[in-house]
């Protein structure tokens, strides 16, 4: 992961420094050697002291940052290490107010008359000693060029370190924490974006896609078609980096195949005759920004510019994946054996696996791509998978949640699962984690709020008649 | 304060209202009569429950804010105490927390192996408890049209309340920290406003000039005119509404006299051939935004961005007013008496003023605006007055800095006192706060470094060779 | 008026030159007497010759525009006399073309089947003839910065000149032709200006307003307001310069008074609730563009943009001057003496007016203005004037058009006469020009086409019931 | 040609009719059979007649639009034929104005004194009736959204079938003239095309590309990396298409070879390091402008441009093809047979090639292209035909110009013959247009004019010394 992003850093840095005369204190080597090390906390050090005013403040800070993007993988490592154990919460600061604010509640009757401004004053301190030095350090960024962007992509290499490092872990909060701050909703910027926007914008868009590859320009041309839609956060810190995007199908009904959704020899409809909006992709563009979560706003903010711009907008659907599903299956499979299958599917399945007996049919056609093509197999197989598929999303928990991360985020923006769709995403990822299988989320106005309030408190899902009628099949 | 600043938010409330279907949740009377505060109180409860998303969210928050601009100034009051009184940190909470950090530190060796990520979830709980529910409320604006500009205004609203009122002043303090990550100098636009502004700007930037007022249109494109520049700073959420804005003069020379500089019938010079940048006036455009500090970022922005765009500038200068000096006058004069001037001084002053005794010239002229324009009254205060006034800003202190805050602010800045100008404002505010004489402060780039550190550290001032001569002719 | 544009091209001056090296072939005296004369004509023959390509061409046309700009008002004079009596068509080249036309008009069967090229020859000759030096000279100042303007503002100089000498007159028809060409009604860009245009421009609309003078920033602000527009029309080549303007109130019923509509004082209303848009003054700005018409354009594009922004708006009709109305009156006196008056009227008037006889009234109210303050004299002549205002819109003409050049623009573009306003302009102007009345012409969308053809096929004029029923009271 | 942009006219056509209520006067078939030919003519009678002022023109105008852009192409020629035969110049007409003027000439002495007016007005007949009603049709046009776009692509269509049918060479002519007068190099407007330029608009430029063909975005991404620079001509009536561009690459020392500079995965210079900006490609994107020259302006204001934005350029040169050599030869071998080469070339020829005889080698390359793979056969003929191309460039005239039309641009231009490369163009078309030889043209600031008039007085060429001694190298 450093590996990759050490390009982009290197790329945000040569804005950065061209913006200010960079005073390196003397070069380090890429690999951050012991020695080194200490000459890079002074360097800190100097940072922090913040001699000489807000632009001397701004050079140190292109300094460092200068530094940083010198290092290899190890020496990067080294870097975000000394600033976890060095720059961290003084703790001993932090006992000094925690006694005070002990002493002040046993002395007297809390934080009224006289002792209200003591009380302030404490807390004041605390929320000081809970600032540590590193959060002041990365602040300095803000004014450099790029700054931010060179922030997001250090906390990209940072991430994956942290799992297994505590104390990168609480680096890691850190940087979180400001990115909040900077990232609130509302200080995102909605674009549309069309077949006019920058080449290089639409670039990144292929680059970032999570969902569904982008091959080539004609597929991209063809997702920015008069029929489609497609919707991009941005940061006035960030303006030509798109932070999370959703792309939109305009169409008559609920859409039931992403293939041909993505079809690039499709004809174009006409979107003011259309009745549905599909979202069929949402794609995160900045690693660095994982778990600050914008998702749920821009759908919201999506719906409402669409309802603005197409009256005849009558249903707002996603086409969702289901990544969950055949790793669940295997699970039920190992311990349930036949008992998922009633006895005609049993028989039915056996006739078509002389070999394999029964139930293995699920796991042979999830080993051998060709036996999915067989019609009989589909036919034969198309009412239990369907079925368990909707138990599923229904009963497979994580906690009180769904334990499909892509119906969690759909149910806790308050859709509903309005249908379960059979043969709806037959590229190689399609198959391997949902045997091809595809959900529409429906986002309906007037329940979306009761929707998310039953979801949030006691983890009741929504669903259309369809997906109740699968679940009674049910043995 | 609040009733002006009324109309206000009732102007950015349209906006703000328009864009989202607010629902009433039954209407509060102007002055919040104690039967309404329980229903305001459970109105916000509802808005921190946060049911039903984001875009409820929104719809509740601009709710809240549809009731405070309904209030009068009792009610606003009201509003304010009980969000100051009721919305505060969780004392109990902040408590619990403690003392589970006072029990881990005694149980072990500190924040370090295993206790380490035990430690980390005692500091989160405690950020947690020290942002209180009052803060997230207020954050919810920001995802508003004009919110920001609404929480601006209402700070405005707030502070001369906080003043004299303790609990106001925390939650004062809160908005302040809210605005201070917010208004970050990174996330600031500086622009150069020129006569090509929108006019609604400038109408802005004329109502708002704190130094030199204002007078007429004539008198605004005269201050924008080629040898002229404006550069204000604006901040995306605002951007319609400059933050602080500073007019600068491109002159030969150092400016000794602001009546020149605004003479609308003096001819336009050259930009190009200036070596002189002249800042002549610094003005802070949001009172809601007092103590989140701008201006020196602003001034180091402008040099930058002037040295770039005239290559003949030599000098960088302000021609600043002496607010301090009429009141430290007086009472030196109370307290030294005679003892200020030298005896050749005295003599001289009592020749000119038969009837009061020597001294008491000093005191006449700041009642008689007529005496001052005597040539030989002029003449005979000059030099004692314009040594007292070095002796005044080199030396009259508010513990180790500079009393008169204008002097205070750019010696900060690392800019040091270059020269004392007689009669350089001879506007009844000129004459008033400081006899008619001004200041140039030099920001000289290599030196600004140092000038800070050696005032921020010891309060050393640094001064010209031509105020050190006026100080050496002391007694 | 060469004086006063003279400042003008001088600016514009400043930019062309700026782009281009000047290479001045030898200065001329500003007054051009005899001598430089020939040296001018000598640069004027090397530009045309235009000798080393484009980039050339441009510098010398620069330099043939520096001289002009040099050149006192005498010295422009003859300037453009050179133009008008050397660079003109070539009157013998022209009698060739002619000859050899008439020779193959003589010789066959007109221009088919191998005589098509031969006479599409000739008539492209023709074309080129036609097309005089003087034409190719101008045409060159396209490609300067500021060159289109400079043109324009030199045509502004020609017009006076050229009313009163055939040669100048010429040299105008070619310019105006060129600028027919350029200022193409599909070229210009139509722009909605607000209180948040550039200053600049405000300061321009209020110098050029050429119906209700504009006397402060106070009082643009006031016609800028919500439930007020202001549209114009610009050209590609002159960004900053508006042609045209229409000021535009969005009001309940039709406005009968100009000083109610530009009271700075009033309420501002609401625009969404109007139901009438209001054109209360148009203007152009260009003098040099007289002649190139763009009003009626501009008038219909305002329509369709306010229709499509205000479903409520039911009326488009102006508010409109009467200019020529009380010279009309006087000649009807001088002519008919007291058979304009029916014999109750006549008897009114004399009892008011004891000193001079009966329809001396008339005279009298416009030689003092204090005479019409009285409300006797008010009522006693409201209906007689108004009804005879009624009869010289509707009867006097010039040829078959409208003697007012007023109503007759609104009548080419297909307007009616709706109502005739009593004391609707009671400034000195107002009082001077119409005895106060003014006029709101209606355009209704169904009927332009018809009243536009019914008009300029035979002058037909088509009024309202209201201006019907003031010309059946006529005796 | 028709069958190609009737497309183009059918994307135009939905924004102009989108803007304006097309009331069709009775639909007419696509092949426009002799029956409606008739109703069409009408249309246009109606057209031009102009009822109900410009509101109503622009319909009817749309309305016109419409009835062509429904055609096919048998009815589109029929179209342009009726435009062509019924409203061309009024032969009837101008023979009377004709007369008028020969009458007037015989009568006096010429146009002055009180003549003059009397001139002017039969000049002004004369050109009205030199302006004919077909103009004025099309004119209407410019006030439709996309309806100059329109006309363009329109022409587009005419232009192959007037090349043979002398009455469609006649309504070619006028739109070319109106062209001539709307898209003067005085209203283009010159951008600098980046990878942030819109997809959209990179698209136009890859499918318009005429020299090396654009064959993947990857490529069209190199093209515009930062050593490199694309710049194109827009007009304000086309916002969104190029009219013509020119491809820079910005290098050290003269190129050489196009497949280096197109060349993806070679490494990225510093452009502020390059001395020599190359010009390798320009292309027309509008075929409906045809005649209309842009090229030699769009040179010369990138020169301009390139000289501002880098200072370290020395030299401005062109890497341009030599289409018409490879015919040419084919010509020479014809005409001189074995003249064309020297003994000792012959000789080695004869070596190389046992089977064909001496000269025929120089056929036979042009036909298998396996051929000049081999290094001998490069070796030997690289001499003799570097000569010869030197030989083509130099003498072979059309005319007095030179006979190859990308040599005659550019020395029309101003710039001179600098080098001939060999093997510079390696692409199947480079080797059979040029047998792999390019041209650097220089083009040098202070030469540029005399190198222009030289060409343009005499056919005079200017070459460097390398191309003469070249030259000199012939029998």
């Amino acid at each position: 992961m450093i590996q990759r992003t050490i390009s982009n850093i290197g790329r945000a840095w040569k804005d950065l420094t061209g913006a200010t005369r960079v005073r390196l204190t003397g070069s380090v080597r890429p690999e951050l050697p012991e020695a080194d090390r200490k000459r890079l906390a002074r360097q800190i050090d100097e940072c922090l002291l913040g001699r000489g005013g807000v632009v001397s403040e701004r050079a140190r800070a292109a300094d460092l940052g200068h530094t940083y993007s010198g290092l290899d993988v190890v020496g990067r490592r080294r870097f975000l290490e000394l600033l976890a154990a060095e720059y961290g919460v003084d703790e001993k600061a932090l006992s000094d107010a925690t006694a005070a604010w002990t002493a002040l509640q046993r002395s007297g009757n809390g934080c009224v008359g006289d002792m209200l401004a003591r009380c302030q004053t404490i807390q004041s301190d605390m929320r000081a000693v809970l600032t540590p030095p590193r959060v002041h350090l990365l602040s300095r960024f803000t004014a450099l060029p790029n700054g931010v962007k060179f922030l997001v992509d250090m906390r990209a290499e940072l991430l994956p370190l942290a799992r297994t490092d505590p104390q990168l872990k609480g680096l890691d909060e850190d940087m979180k924490r400001l990115f909040a701050s900077w990232f609130d909703v509302g200080f995102l910027e909605l674009r549309c974006i069309t077949w006019d926007a920058p080449a290089s914008l639409l670039e990144k868009l292929a680059h970032y896609e999570a969902v569904h590859a982008i091959e080539s320009w004609s597929d991209i041309k063809n997702r920015l078609a008069p029929d489609r839609r497609c919707y991009a956060f941005f940061h006035p810190q960030l303006p030509e980096e798109p932070l999370i995007y959703l792309w939109v199908a305009l169409v008559k009904g609920l859409s039931g195949n992403v293939q041909e959704l993505l079809d690039v020899s499709a004809p174009t409809g006409n979107p003011s005759e259309a009745d549905t909006a599909i979202f069929y992709s949402i794609s995160n563009a900045q690693a660095g920004l994982a778990g600050i979560s914008f998702g749920s706003f821009l759908i919201k903010r999506v719906v409402e510019d669409l309802m603005r711009d197409f009256k005849n907008l009558k249903a707002f659907a996603t086409l969702s994946p289901i990544p969950g599903f055949t790793d669940w299956l295997n699970e039920q499979i190992a311990e349930q054996g036949e008992a998922l299958l009633r006895p005609s599917e049993l028989r039915r399945f056996s006739e078509l696996s002389p070999d394999p007996e029964g139930l293995d049919l699920l796991t042979a056609i999830q080993r051998q791509e060709g036996l999915f093509r067989k019609a009989t197999i589909q036919e034969a197989t198309r009412a239990p998978l369907m079925r368990m598929c909707a138990q599923y999303v229904t009963s497979a928990k994580r906690g009180q949640y769904a334990r499909d991360r892509v119906a969690h985020f759909h149910l806790s923006n308050g859709a509903r699962i309005e249908r379960i769709n059979w043969l709806a995403d037959t590229s190689t990822n399609g198959m391997r984690q949902s045997l091809g299988m595809m959900i529409n989320y429906l986002y309906k106005s007037r329940d979306i709020e009761d929707n998310h309030e039953a979801y949030s408190a006691d983890g009741r899902i929504r669903t259309s008649k369809s997906v109740k009628a699968l679940l009674k099949q049910g043995g």
